[in-house]
């Protein structure tokens, strides 16, 4: 009935060769299989070999089995091939969740620019079958339940982490998240109401402006400059409107690549105590600075801050760990609503971090993607220039390069364009809670010197001068 | 200002009576507190007491502090107070947070009779370093970032298992979470306003009536029969609040372990129609039926009825994935607040369940699990009667028995008893939204036949029928 090839694993042969065979019709409802010792014999394979490609067809519900009298196939109506998966909807990257989705695979495009995940190929060694059965091995907390805060292993080696960053936090004041968005999340829901007024950059990370929104907050926008947000945008905002809250990234800020100054950070919490505002400090990039930044959080030491860091950007977002470090009398409220969306998090997550952070690899991981980085940016800045393209912090670090167009193109259409070829921008348009940014791509260094981008770049900056307007109407 | 009754906690009340005179406006905004040093001469406490009480308060958002300047009442409208942190020590299982911090190894307990997960020493094969290994072989996009709605392998496997229990549901309805409780959270994020109504069985799972009271909705007690909610009492109450929702438990109903009869199930949906809301409907153990129930959503097919499904109950909690099957107009808010809340779920996980289903391994372990199950209610069914505790449904199937309590004992000072002793009670109060269950415990079948846990509940039952009343003011 089957031959099989001997180069290629005889499990999934066997499967696929009887798949075949009752979508065909050649096995029909009812009929029944070989044994699994007739089969084995027959296809000169272990018995042990049948009985893991019987389980597969039983899984896929089109095989069942009746004790003492064998296998039969089941083809149910519609159910006879595996379910379809329709495709996700199809959006474009120009609005928050479209880009999500589009760096999130729901839509593949060829050329991930746009992204602001780390690409395919760095991550490959990261979550290595050695490195994962080691964790299991060693942390056998990985298979029961995490406690509500995080196992106290896994904090204990992020605490170790940041005190290599020169951040001193207890681990007794962190709370594991599933990743840097829960930890917003939880920050949010624990502190905002309708109507209350926070603060964010201009440009920023667009998924707080969309989380801020989405709970009825209002949102103020405090104009990002290359030292840091304006603080006298910042001080005149928070005198009029009272904010619960500040949104920030001090270190590598996203969009722009840049970084707050000392002088800056100092004067920033000096306007949250005058003004009783609470600082939320992002710092899911700080890992890929070369020099240890200075984090609000360090001279703040939880007394306004609030800080957020995560492992999806640095090392895999497969595991989606990310923590806060709070004061104390938030950590309650935090973990109540953490309970609340979650109950808890993945302890397998938290024990694979706990090694990969203990063995030292972790470190060893972000010297090489700190490198990798700076190779690419080495490539892409003068690539990018040569089609016009103005970068900010053009010598800085990180995974992104904020770029300003060439007058006449704008980031929305030309977003709209290249996801048609297959290319994934990111609008300056989604980074501005003010509805500008229409000049300005977010483009990931590592995508940065790709060939088809550059060539998709340079013909629309091209066009655009020779057409002017058309292109804008397109 | 206060009075306290040297009997009680000093803390616990200093708490609830400045709780109570915030509440009713006594101490409006801004007011401030009396220094910790005059109220604790006044109330002739140690100053330590009254830096707890306020350090609670604080902890609920309802005072701050001005290094200073002394602690002010912060009303803010809207704010109320946790659902989650009682005022008594939170980490008695005697309130929900309370009860996770135990089950989840905030607390160690060497009894964890109040648990709702599977005994530690029934989980390790399930996440055994060859599984792991094999599905990242397996499943490349384990280490790369998941798509929002879930992986497609995993939507499909799941689909597939579904179909074997005669739920037919295609994939591409079906959205991941990080387990049972983000996929509630995510439907009445979706669906419920402050001041909504929702109905939920009394007694019924403690999570979604905090989840519910945290987000300010109007909870409505639908009492559970023995074969399913009372639909009398659920039209009644349809008819004068026109809720948006039902949250039930078909199949081995938690805390009670009854299973919902398909006459009871179709009149459900007839007045979901009729009073048009939505049923929410958990099946967390339905897999533990050793018989394919009848689900809601097998009769309705998602034209009133989101479902949701999970993992962490049957395989392990380590890996925390669940997932909601919901109508096609419901899925893009899902799925926008599923991005807002966590971005996206551990596609590690969700290659580990891909891989663990598709071999047909799921299917075996819940059969093994059903045989362990099975084993243990016959071991502590008659083991508890012995101890003159009724059981409901003592020949139902699943993790929960629903035990009645001896007259003279009280089930929230019988768990204040257990937990001085290593032991962990779920008291039925927890599970009741509106207040009652003092006479029940939920007892999880592999440790009612405990020999420390059926000691203790018979020394408790003879203390009380010799000393009466004393016990309840013990």
């Amino acid at each position: 009935m089957f031959t099989l090839d001997p180069q290629q694993p005889a499990t999934d042969q066997i499967v696929s060769q009887m798949l075949a065979a009752i979508d065909s019709g050649r096995l029909g409802d009812g009929a029944r299989l070989p044994s699994v010792r007739q089969l084995a014999a027959q296809l000169e394979v272990s018995v042990f070999t049948v009985v893991n490609a019987y389980d597969r067809l039983l899984a896929r519900g089109c095989i069942r089995s009746r004790v003492g009298a064998g296998y039969f196939v089941c083809r149910r109506p519609g159910m006879g091939a595996p379910a379809l998966v329709a495709a996700e909807t199809p959006t474009l990257p120009n609005t928050p969740l479209g880009l999500v989705q589009g760096v999130l695979g729901g839509n593949p495009f060829s050329v991930p620019a746009g992204s602001g995940f780390l690409p395919e190929a760095w991550l490959e060694d990261t979550l290595a079958p050695a490195v994962i059965t080691r964790a299991l091995r060693r942390h056998r907390f990985a298979t029961q339940p995490a406690p509500a805060q995080g196992h106290p292993a896994v904090r204990e080696q992020i605490a170790l982490r940041l005190a290599q960053q020169q951040v001193q936090l207890p681990a007794a004041q962190l709370l594991t998240t599933q990743g840097a968005t829960q930890a917003f999340d939880l920050v949010l829901r624990a502190s905002v109401r309708p109507g209350d007024c926070v603060l964010v950059e201009d440009p920023g990370y667009f998924m707080i402006h969309a989380q801020l929104r989405a709970m009825g907050a209002k949102v103020l926008a405090v104009p990002r400059r290359a030292d840091g947000p304006d603080l006298d945008v910042l001080d005149a905002l928070a005198r009029e409107h009272r904010p619960r809250l500040l949104f920030t990234q001090t270190l590598l800020h996203n969009p722009t690549g840049g970084c707050t100054s000392p002088q800056v950070a100092h004067r920033l919490l000096l306007l949250a105590e005058r003004h009783d505002f609470w600082v939320l400090e992002d710092d899911v990039y700080g890992e890929l600075a070369s020099q240890p930044g200075m984090r609000l959080v360090q001279i703040d030491g939880l007394q306004r801050v609030l800080y957020v860091g995560s492992f999806s950007k640095t090392l895999n977002p497969g595991l989606r760990l990310g923590y806060i470090a709070a004061p104390s009398d938030w950590l309650p409220r935090l973990l109540e609503h953490k309970v609340m969306s979650t109950l808890s998090g993945s302890a397998l997550n938290e024990a694979v971090i706990t090694d990969i952070l203990e063995s030292g690899r972790y470190r060893r991981h972000t010297e090489q993607l700190r490198e990798r980085l700076a190779r690419a940016r080495r490539a892409s800045v003068p690539a990018l220039q040569a089609c016009g393209i103005q970068l900010e912090h053009a010598d800085g670090e990180g995974i992104f390069l904020w770029a300003r167009l060439p007058d006449g193109l704008d980031a929305d259409q030309l977003t709209r364009a290249a996801a048609q070829v297959g290319i994934l921008l990111a609008p300056g348009t989604l980074f501005s809670p003010s509805g500008q940014g229409q000049s300005f791509l977010r483009i990931h260094a590592a995508y940065g010197s790709d060939p088809a981008l550059l060539a998709f770049l340079c013909d629309q900056a091209a066009a655009s001068q020779t057409s002017g307007p058309r292109l804008r109407l397109a």
